[in-house]
């Protein structure tokens, strides 16, 4: 059965965004602040690396129950028995990957305008992660999207809606009222100094604002 | 059912040693100079890219009934229904890509050593690529393998033995009566100015000699 999902808080990791922490000891702080979904990201690490790290990470979120996803590489998500897959427009296709990973495992997708978030929804997608929504430095390929394409895009697809890119504690009030399911962040939490607290203030931040 | 793989001449792509040709022209030339089996490798390229070279390149494979391997890459395997999947120490552990795969897919797994051709024969391989057996500048990371020690290889295990890494016309007469089934190779053929002649004059000598 497909893990229920709540996505309010989303940890993209960045492994490169880190100094003194571990990848592990990031995401436990993390999700002791709150983070109610986790997104592996590896795009240097060789398949071997990428599968340890994923199995690393899996009995922190199985501790504590939070849904792990990983991003692009379908075949880790299978390896490592992950709860899902996110792929974005460089990566495979929806409706292949839809059929690879069954009706069972949620499917994440990327999309930048109304029109393919639709088309993502109806090749199977669970849920569309949106952005950049701000200007960002971890993801220099990702176009910039509006908060009226974002409402636009909430308004026209009946799956959760997750906004991404440069989300940070000054800028997520401006997520207010656009009907978003969640937002998926990476250096704001990832790359502080306290993760924990950093999780918690959006957190706080984003519920009460949202 | 399992395809039945003839090793005789293996092709291994290296999109960054062909120049003038696409990598779908030297793929078809190969197999029409007699490659009997083609592993498509791809270092650099995205997902989506990846997927779509994997389909135009079975696209030929299929029209010649050669089989294909995926380098590394089990979801893009999955996502184009190859023959098969190659991996070596760098990538998923064999036994997790067997059970990924299922029993009738075809899997290749790296070895350097006795011991580590035994383990993966052991893990569900079909076949072992033993290797770099000849000096070679397209995989830096593969350490050497004598002659010997393929010799002990092909003694040792029950499955078919390709040796690979730096095969070439002039070298190729040594690999007499080691008792491998296939010789793998990389910019002996897909590196020459004539793709086809270079196939036919590889399997000329090494049926011939070996």
């Amino acid at each position: 059965m497909k893990t229920k999902v709540d996505y309010t808080l989303y940890l993209v990791t960045d492994r490169e965004l880190m100094s003194t922490k571990t990848l592990e000891e990031a995401v436990e702080q993390a999700i002791m602040g709150g983070c109610t979904l986790v997104q592996l990201r590896e795009k240097t690490a060789s398949s071997r690396e990428f599968y340890q790290t994923a199995l690393n990470i899996k009995a922190i979120t199985d501790k504590y129950k939070v849904p792990l996803i990983i991003n692009d590489r379908v075949d880790i998500a299978l390896a490592i028995d992950a709860d899902g897959v996110h792929v974005g427009q460089s990566d495979l296709p929806a409706t292949i990957v839809r059929k690879i990973i069954g009706k069972d495992k949620i499917l994440g997708v990327s999309a930048g305008c109304a029109e393919k978030a639709i088309e993502a929804q109806r090749e199977g997608a669970d849920y569309i992660g949106v952005g950049a929504l701000f200007s960002t430095s971890t993801k220099t390929d990702a176009k910039s999207v509006s908060k009226e394409t974002l409402i636009k895009i909430v308004k026209e697809v009946s799956i959760p809606v997750v906004g991404i890119g440069g989300i940070n504690e000054q800028n997520v009030a401006q997520l207010k009222n656009t009907g978003i399911d969640g937002i998926a962040v990476v250096s704001a939490i990832i790359a502080q100094k306290d993760i924990k607290l950093s999780a918690e203030k959006m957190l706080e931040i984003f519920v009460e604002k949202a």
